[in-house]
């Protein structure tokens, strides 16, 4: 019964056996493989138009990265509160982008509203040197609850980003997640929405390790490659992220896992509707599920083995959020979450 | 014939193997599985001392990192002018640093001497905040010309660095082949000879992508985690370095690999030294072989389908310097190099 | 009717003719000249401890190099919302620091509460380097709505930072106004109080352009220097600083300045408290005014020619906040504040 | 006998009165003001086109500022190695920059030649994001050594850094040195030559602190306001700077200032060609004298009070290096320099 994390689990049996081999091939250094070409090709492919992208260690670094090159004097990166870029990174894109900074902003859900983000868009009026000047909207999709945008919920709010002179980036740490739940194409909740660029995460959706920033203009990107070397984000043997999107995009793969692990979200939110000891938080849309339990409840859950967080209240407005007595969780399904974990989970909730 | 880099390598079996095990496993994130506490045992055990363990994904990261630790306004690095650090990060030890400076120092066989150590801190006195501060000293072992520093030399390095209060770095990313070429102690080579700290790089040697940085004393690493994380270079996956360190360590597979890749380059050096179209540059002491051949030579060869790279004539002094019709070029081997190779290319070489 | 900033006033004719006098007669670059040294030893007795004192170009630079001597990676700054270093300087602190955070907190009247800041720590847990780590506490005193902490309220903030192992920061781009208002000592407001390092502004109190960084401990000041020259805060013409602060430091002209400054305040505080048209949105504590003026009598003052600006609203909580047709605004005095200009205004206000 | 540095001399009276002037008259802070206004107005005419002026507080900042707003990830700055910029200003360019590195070139008499820079550009190809990216070419006009670089020298140097993609930065703390010494105007001497950009430095030449980035298109500039705002160099009393340019600029009076401090420089370089005790080291085109003395004359003229530094004498080269028994000084002239302290110092170096 792990509901920790998706970075918990392993990876999938098709990736470990695709670095295997290409682990065992050796190749060219610094990207130069054909692994390497044939997944920038799938990419494009996916995406419907010619993309550039990085490989890079981490979903932070692909933020930092894709959110540095837009850095500006005075630059500010606008995103929700919740966002990993603020509350999980350490303060990565203010470092990679030599001081940029990051501002928050409310929003029911985890999701920016296009009333508060013009909101805050007015706060900084253009020219003025003192406030600082906004550069870029990074929106995170699937949500930090679970949620997600749909395709006009992000060309909304890219309207209005562009409109005042800001890049758009998506931190798809788990846009498989988003896409498998949308039924959209990739393209459409990306670029034909507004989106510059993507952090194209697969770590948390059956890869080892790895993180790709998908640029949809290419020309943009022309020094993104000196920003990863300096980073230190450059792999000499590139052909090892390689290896694991070219086995996770082929035929679909990506999505079956992602599929998986939304429909055992799905499942958890089910069990936990119909328990008299839990109600969600936040009705799931993705692999995540934000539930409020009884404190004895809980109890009986860890005690049985369960791994998961206790999520802080303020994450959930009223009435939703925890009363006295109540606890706010969040259960992760992966790829590798078996139904029966989830029905023990339920079984245990239930009594 | 594959000469280029021992980056072209793929994986050693071990390691391959580890890393799809512990793929299948899953586990904590963030270094809490049983892996990543069982390499930093491993890494105690093996430098005779306790000391901090920190996995990044290349051995920029883990030279940045390193040097950054030591950052101060105003700050420089020193380091030979042919190191990795000034000559083929981008940048990446100012980035980290916040615009730290690194400055070359000429050296005879890509190692710095004490004289010229002391020439140059000469420059920079103590105070004075105009021309800034050496904060560090940056030792690479086995350096880029394939020589290497005993450990004799190293401390007279060192000595020097640390009475004018600089701290010591290693890049390491031979440092396998420089240990297996000494046959002295990890521990002698670097924290008993006045070592900081050491990046210490498995990539090149049979791993996929593994890199550490290893702080010999724990308490000035208090901060590294921090500084790991914003750069975007702490694998939530973290039992993926982990794994490939875990095997590579074990039974002394690390020094095996390593050993072989300078036998197969002292095979070379023998094969270079006897013929008539070609000669050393620089007598090896681990896995690369400089040498100078006719460009008649080079041709052959390249054409016979080895594969290496020209190396700029001005990294040798004279009298070694390639002349008219010569041609300076760099010979990697690696793990995986096969005897046969080597005679192939000694073969063609002789004709 | 200027009443649009302290730094639209000139400066004070004994602060010109110290610079006309030091101009005339030059000297040692780079602080070795005797105005250098003598207004060092002027701040140890006013501050009744030995300091390091660090002449910089603004507050800005004086905020931001401070705050940087206390950066570590990961680093967050904490202050007010309405604070100066968050709303005001385009970024300096995260520039300065090479990427640290600056977290805004509630409070009522521009000022910090122990019981919020107790509350923002606890969500930095120590040692976990997702969030960050808080490094300093930065309060500023006079605040933003012109409201002041005592040596009391400083002390118990600064003793719940320093239990964390913060710093504590004190922006004190008006401290000359908070001095003089609460006939507390420099030394009480300060050190004695917990603070670390002062900004120590002059420009809005009657000199030309002179802001310091005052360090309390020495000790903690090492890298400083470093830290100026590389921020192009190093002036060859020390002496030109110095000349101003000797002036305005001798013979407490520093505190009859800001002493005027914050009679005029009063003076206006009372003719609108008087007035059946306006209405003080906070109790003046020093040289600013906020109040909210019904718009018919806003626009009368500004088309006899009274310079104010109109302030966001939201920096005002309810009740105080203005409603339909009013509007909030801030008026400064300065030492050149006449009263006639004062009654001047009344007299518009209360027609 | 001061010939320490010009930087050692005040100010001159127009500039002192100037500053007088505006000090009683205060007005609107960031620029708003009319002197800032006029000054602009000036350069423009004064170069001949429409120029973007950004006051700094000292010629460190206003290089790094300039420097840094063609920072690039990977970025390279290219300069003689003596220049200040890489020798005297703590790493101001590279902290401004983000961590960009400065590369110092040789170059007979502290001048960059064609052949040179050509050489060091064809060590980074386009595109090798290893070695980094040359963004930007500086030179120093007046040099280092008091040599100056004509129009056409510029010219062939940016020639060759603009077709590479490079930017060009002049670090004119001295300008108005190699002006009056050139008889070339200021826009022959910038950009009709290819400068981009030029750090105008009046602090050196008669000013108090005054130091302003000249961008030739004004297009380029546009975050410059944010970049200087956030390294605190925006004045709020900018009028403070303005009057100095002003009264500076006003009837050519920077260019009376320069040329009486060259003319002195040279009737110091007769008598030192004329002594049987010392030599010319360079032949001073402005206001600049590197000489070698013999040591005894050297003694002796300190004893007599004169005051100027000692230099490395590596920055001389053979044959005019000082030998055994002598020592490199370097003797600057000021706007303020006395014939009848030439003529004393002339009188004790005969003796």
């Amino acid at each position: 019964m792990i509901f920790a994390s998706d970075n918990w689990a392993g990876a999938s049996e098709r990736v470990i056996e695709a670095v295997a081999r290409a682990a065992r091939a050796g190749g060219p250094a610094y990207g130069a493989d054909d692994l390497t070409a044939a997944v920038t090709r799938r990419m494009s492919d996916l995406f419907d138009r010619e993309v550039a992208v990085f490989f890079v260690a981490t979903g932070t670094a692909a933020n930092a990265l894709a959110l540095s090159s837009f850095a500006r004097p005075g630059g500010i990166v606008l995103c929700h509160r919740s966002a990993h870029i603020l509350a999980d990174e350490a303060g990565a894109t203010e470092f990679f982008s030599g001081g940029m900074r990051v501002v928050g902003l409310d929003g029911t859900g985890a999701k920016l509203d296009p009333a508060g983000l013009e909101a805050v868009l007015a706060r900084y009026p253009e020219g003025s040197s003192h406030a600082g000047q906004p550069v870029a909207l990074s929106l995170t999709n699937q949500t930090e609850l679970g949620t997600v945008y749909t395709p006009a919920e992000v060309g909304a709010l890219a309207a209005i980003a562009r409109s005042r002179g800001l890049a758009v980036h998506m931190d798809g740490a788990r846009f498989a997640n988003a896409v498998a739940g949308l039924k959209a194409s990739p393209a459409e909740l990306t670029w034909k929405a507004g989106a510059d660029v993507l952090s194209f995460g697969a770590t948390k959706n059956g890869a080892i390790a790895a993180d790709a920033v998908v640029f949809f203009d290419p020309d943009r990107a022309r020094d993104v490659a000196f920003a990863r070397q300096r980073a230190g984000h450059a792999f000499s043997k590139n052909w090892f992220a390689a290896a694991q999107y070219d086995a996770w995009l082929e035929g679909g793969h990506w999505l079956e896992l992602a599929s998986h692990a939304n429909a055992m979200a799905a499942r958890l939110a089910a069990t936990i509707e119909a328990s008299p000891h839990a109600r969600l938080a936040v009705r799931p849309a993705g692999n995540e599920v934000f539930a409020v339990l009884t404190r004895d409840a809980a109890r009986r859950l860890r005690d049985a083995g369960a791994a998961y967080y206790e999520w802080p209240a303020e994450d959930i407005a009223p009435p939703m959020r925890p009363g006295a007595g109540e606890v706010l969780v969040r259960l992760v399904a992966s790829f590798r979450t078996a139904p029966d974990d989830v029905d023990r989970f339920g079984t245990l909730l239930h009594t």
